[in-house]
């Protein structure tokens, strides 16, 4: 399979979740070979994983490290090109800056870092590569977001006034209440998972799509985090005001208590000309609300959509696709950039998108810390 | 008609849709007559419009002053019991006022008033009578928001930990981007709309429904709101942070210029055990959410549902009921109190609602002018 | 209330759904005054629910017979005028021909008559008096329903190529399984009901939506009917192929066995040019399908509805009107009829729709008794 | 990568979309390898196809009688174990036949033949066979449809009383009204399509979809189709009553000709305790309504699902899946009954299935040959 691109996993064995949808995510167009990894810190476990998806064993690894040294040992053509990071988050900061620093490409998992300031490091690490590097914002690649972000860029909305983005979840509402599961879930852990709970997880993933579908920059957040028990010390529900950069306004709303809600990510955007709504759970439609017009409703693989839409459609109208194929496309996108094939910047999420989403998520705890005043982002 | 229940009507004349609202409403469970008032300012487009709504003319006076000297002339079982009270919002006070100290029923329009300090005037005057005293926050009479309601009291959702109310319009929009237009707009007139605009014509609705379901009182508001030009003295949008007395959080959001909204009332309370969520554009659906349990839509007319929404439902399942069954509700709440009856106290909103509206208001706007931070209600 | 319309009702007392609906509607636009009636077969009943609703009791009599015989001897100028006919299904046809044979303008619920050979004569006796007759097909009020039928008129969809209805109702699922309990069900027995019970109840709900919205005829039917019980006389589930006068096909989906289902009337035209699609249980919405584009999705009270839909709409965008409203547009139109005002002919459901309905019950019961075979209407 | 099957694919080169979503589907659950094929006739095209998709050249063949001779002489652990066949329906027939009686196992795209008499001795092939042989009928891969048949097959429904499936597309719309256009596709060809096109394309979908969930066989069916213009040969849209062997009930409406719909297969099956709706382009909600109780929205990877419906959901509630995994969980049904391990008989459709279809499709055509009458199914 000489033509297809190398892949290295770091993590994802096992039942994880993230695991086979960058599996799968990583074959939807034919560009990507899985060519080893170290899918788990156990070797019994990495070796018998490896087996179970029919991988041969020769490039599983024993750890990172090995893995980093055997590699780059190999002639450049038959070498791993590009690792996918999808290993706990404390973990993407190492990893991610040694891959850089020994020249290959990296796609990680969100969020970037645990803090900032690692951030902030690994995008100058980054740049000082010639690395291919992707944050798997994988709603970002749904093909009718695609779509709203070619719509603002064209003027469709005309200027924008109000935004207005929801990610709300029901999943820690059974966990939080009683105080041995809160204190026995990682996820509450600032150790593992670093300032924030809620955040950190999700409000980033309504903070990158604010960015990625309006070009707009947030410049300021004031927050208001719910902590519930004075022994929780992460935020699992907030809402945050902000403010970007030429004063347009808009709200970020937050939450793992929303009891009963799944994934439920709304996206509103408001202009002087137009609205644009989107919801996560039904991701084929956009809704288009112009002033005195019939709402249209927008659907993926119709001529009517821009190029960007429809490169990451790959079935007529009408069939249904998912967030397989969300990320999919963005692995398409990455495969694009690997092969120095031109591609369009919202095919895949930068560090330089991950970076900012640390920057928020530090800014929204402080905010709420500070007693709910507003903080700069850089 | 002698058993009918004797209305009068200020306002409402002509084209005027509260008019048509509370004529049609009033009617719907027979339990009121018109039998006169004062539809418009000028005599002849008053008498003209009585006469176009087949009103006999003898009890349609000139104005506010003479319809109050007529009326308490005349013997009790022939004078007006109740007055609906439909002018602009300058005039709700001092007619409300004359009315109750003339020994009258009070149906008044929202907000209230135009100030706090009026409405708690109005409180006052409304205790030494022995008057009842409804507001229309229309959206209660629903009959699925009253099933909300009584869902929260019997505690299907547990303790509530989250609550999040939209209000979303967009006919602003193509008016307040034009110096000339908005200039001429009365609703961003401080001397005829009061203080807000946004937040007291929608903003008061959402914080109401707030209080009508969930029974808790919001005791701290910090708001983020949206005037788009300096000439511009009303907020047309905004974001407030709410905490209710017992630390609860919320946010209610409301706006003027969501392009291509049309009144999107959207209200999600999540409580330990259950999440509820209701839309007013689609208001015989309730959604009841409960951890690992299919999602429940719940209709108006079934048996399922609790005498206060069963109460207020005409039809069969399945026959959809507007806004006018909801007025209509309010209505038949009303008639039950002027004529003694038991009632529930969610039968119609009172002058206490209506009272803490106008606290909600001035305070989401002062928090919003002293820089965003928290400000307490009484 | 001199001018307004002195209407008086047959049946509908007591708790009759069909009897509170006729008298909110007829208050809809301040049109008709309710002057008297029979609400009731026993004396008592009757005047106990005149006086429940608040009307004088001179003009309560004591059955039909006594008033039209009281009734056509007062003057012309207090005489009622219009008589809605709300009692069971075999008294449609003598009263109402009754009614026209003394001069009053009829208001009739359908199904109009038991049999087909009843209407007939009954349309007969209409074109020989002057008088108004309507037949409240309730649904053709909504005002997208009207929007719809001025899209068709206008050649939105273009020659029409295909028409699907639906009306999908489970109430009699509990019913229909137990002997005893069919046995006693009214809506079962061929003497009280007439010849069907599915097909004459709703089916001809979705005829007479064909013919209302696309201006076609149905020419031919083949039936296939459920019955699910041999001793069991009456339809209460089928589906109809039909065939218009122009060679359209199209399928009429009839049942009260979908267990669950409440009150689902879903109708699609599809054209040449495009498509609509509406469906009861929310019946603000139209969706107007064109061919590569975005689906539109039109909602009451916009600039872009014909007249005839903006007549039937008394509140603003997003404020959603229900089947009151539907009937009170047909009220108006009736009114607008009495008073010899202009009116459009989709503003209320004449005699000759009611007639049609009959032909398309008897025919289809037919085409099924005869082995699914087609059958011509008239 | 020893422990994968190996895959050849026969079709489904260049653009094909049939092609990548069984690539796709292949990849999803690291079940298979594709290891060579025959993409396309033409030898150019079918091996810069191969370099496309990053295949080595050296089992691309030049044809399908070469592929087969050439595999055949490979060891039994090198040979293809299982081969798609994704070619023209008319070589459908002829390459399955081969590939059973030399061993391979078959996927084959529907319809499975283009003659009941083919599909019948496919039938008889497969028995003398030890192969395994699936049907891509894809919609029974979702997890929603998977819980459906299991919740039908659980007695939820109690007895079923009436089956609606509808299949309506709007696709052939633009290209049937003009004669030339509809003379040159290939659709409407008998010779290249078989006896029928819209039901044998997507009505057989809507009846495989009624076995499929309820367990039932169609044993009569009614048809009356549609061909718009007397010089096409060829079925465009169609009713067709069903009956199936217990004397239920049924309706199957199928087009092509439905102005602006996409792929809207809506399924309805009513029973006696309750009735389940399905909607393929929302799939990951299933409805389910009982008499009298608040309407349940279920939803994939909730723990109340049936395992064969969680055995093919990757991801949490929330997060949509598309048809991309319908068609992979179809897969690894297939990967299972390869290595002979134990799997649902709902896992994947089998030639039986594909067989039924053409036995649907020529007596749904007959049917309305004959006039509308009804024909019987084997």
């Amino acid at each position: 399979m000489a033509s297809k691109i190398r892949l290295g996993i770091l993590g994802g064995g096992g039942n994880s979740l993230i695991g086979v949808l960058h599996r799968v995510a990583s074959n939807m167009f034919d560009q990507f070979e899985i060519v080893g990894g170290v899918f788990n810190p156990v070797w019994e476990e990495n070796l018998a994983f490896a087996k179970e998806i029919g991988l041969p064993t020769d490039r599983i690894h024993t750890d990172f490290e090995t893995l980093v040294k055997e590699e780059v040992r190999l002639p450049e053509n038959e070498r791993m090109q590009v690792i996918s990071v999808l290993t706990p988050n404390f973990l993407h900061y190492p990893m991610a800056k040694k891959l850089l620093e020994n020249g290959f490409h990296v796609i990680c998992e969100k969020p970037l870092t645990t803090t900032y300031k690692e951030a902030l490091d690994l995008k100058r690490t980054q740049e000082l590569s010639n690395s291919v590097f992707a944050v798997t914002y994988t709603y970002t690649g749904y093909p009718m977001v695609r779509q709203m972000r070619k719509m603002v860029e064209e003027g469709v909305l005309g200027k924008i006034h109000k935004i207005d983005v929801q990610y709300y979840q029901g999943w820690i509402n059974p966990v939080i209440h009683d105080p041995e599961q809160r204190a026995a879930t990682w996820r509450l852990q600032p150790e593992k998972s670093g300032i924030s709970c809620c955040i950190g997880d999700i409000g980033t993933h309504a903070f990158g799509m604010i960015e990625f579908l309006t070009g707009l920059k947030v410049s300021k957040v004031l927050s208001d985090l719910n902590y519930l028990y004075e022994d929780n010390k992460m935020d699992i529900d907030g809402t945050v005001l902000i403010r970007c950069a030429d004063g347009v306004k808009g709200v970020i709303r937050a939450s793992q208590i929303a009891t009963g809600e799944e994934n439920s990510i709304i996206v509103k955007i408001y202009g002087q000309k137009a609205g644009l709504k989107w919801e996560q759970e039904n991701p084929n439609y956009v809704y288009l609300m112009e002033e005195g017009q019939a709402m249209k409703v927008m659907k993926p693989g119709h001529a009517y959509n821009s190029h960007l839409s429809l490169d990451g459609t790959k079935l007529p109208p009408g069939h249904p696709e998912g967030i397989f194929d969300a990320m999919g496309n963005i692995y398409k996108g990455v495969a694009r950039a690997i092969k120095g094939e031109s591609y369009d910047s919202g095919e895949f999420p930068t560090i330089m998108d991950g970076l900012r989403g640390m920057n928020f998520i530090e800014q929204t705890v402080a905010s709420n810390a500070e007693g709910n005043v507003w903080k700069d982002l850089d």
